[in-house]
């Protein structure tokens, strides 16, 4: 089963909008929150990737709202592999408010590239485990 | 053929993040400031809509990601309908940098609800004329 | 002495500049969350303060940046009455990270407002037993 | 005389808050978008700048608000230079609307640091000229 990491994050004052509602946009910042804590958590930091000449780059974002959060609200931003291609994967990630009701949920299609080259490059090993 | 607006907006510099582009979330922000101006150059603003007794909300937005934009790129978000449902419709949305170079291109479907009964109502004939 | 409240957050990806830190104005949110939380610790909500016919307004702030933050520092914002006016307080925020070490200090003055008369109006007991 | 240089920007729908207003925080960013255009317009952009072995960084902000600003509001940041110390650099800011309100104003002091040594360095002469 792929390893699933969560993290938590409180909805503040600036970050919901004249709706009184988290903004559209505004989850896909906390979708990439949910990413990085990823990454750490399993010891693919920026610099461990970028040392193996990687970069992974969103190229694909699809995402259901299904049910506003408000100030206050205790998000949880759930993360996981769901498919690894030859030179993309792509992760599920969910985001639950705090009586466990989904929230959003989003299919997020990232690709390796080399920073070197600018050229696509496999999905390594470090990641494709994860699965 | 279906009406299309076009807004423009120049990148700022607290718009690019770490990497020196714009972030995959601020691409939305773009997209809402497109949409708000299509409902307004259509006469269809949040008001007069809500005299209708209707709001739009987001439901799902698909978006791909093409190329990136850094500080000071000119940026032109286009706008216009793709398709119209029984209670929602679908935007189709591209935001082009000042080379003409496509950046990103997302379907975004809106649900229209009465803020009355929080039910799902049909959409109306002037947004419909649209298509 | 005057009653103070601790709010504690972490710096996200989105949250950090070109410069890999948290641009000037991210601060002032901070600050915000951080007058959100004291408002709440001592029962003066939003609704409360309203019922009393009264909403704060932020009408100066004066910040020193003293130390740079970065991505996944802890960051606490201390905030607490400094001076009370007629029909103005004036709050002195701190932010300190994980190190304890003084990130930026503020004082945030507000000033009470009637949202039926739209007139300025005495700082109420309620806040001003806080000093 | 000072230069001035000026940056016209409308507000969008992402950038107003809960109140349906600017939000205190975004006018920094405002500001800054006007003092990056101010550093571009006299030819001292980023890159210049740091081949002089020099960045500016904000040590201080002094921000009076004045009026609200809502919703497509066209807002006009001017920028000079108030002062300048020996390692450091007041500039005055100030934001009106399209009626020539003053919506907000501005003292932001920068200081002038080698990013090299991270040592303060005395103000250059293509800054010092430009008061």
């Amino acid at each position: 089963m792929a390893t699933q990491t969560s993290l938590t994050t409180i909805v503040r004052s600036t970050e919901i909008d004249v709706n009184a509602h988290v903004n559209n946009a505004k989850y896909l910042e906390y979708l990439e929150w949910g990413r990085e804590h990823w990454y750490e958590q399993l010891g693919l930091d920026y610099t461990t990737l970028k040392q193996m000449d990687i970069v992974t780059v969103v190229a694909h974002i699809s995402i259901d709202y299904r049910k506003e959060a408000v100030q206050n609200d205790e998000l949880t931003v759930l993360t996981r592999l769901k498919r690894i291609g030859n030179t993309s994967f792509t992760m599920l990630q969910t985001i639950e408010n705090q009586r466990g009701e989904l929230v959003v949920e989003a299919d997020v299609v990232m690709v390796t590239v080399s920073p070197t080259t600018h050229e696509n490059v496999p999905v390594p090993g470090a990641i494709r485990q994860h699965l």
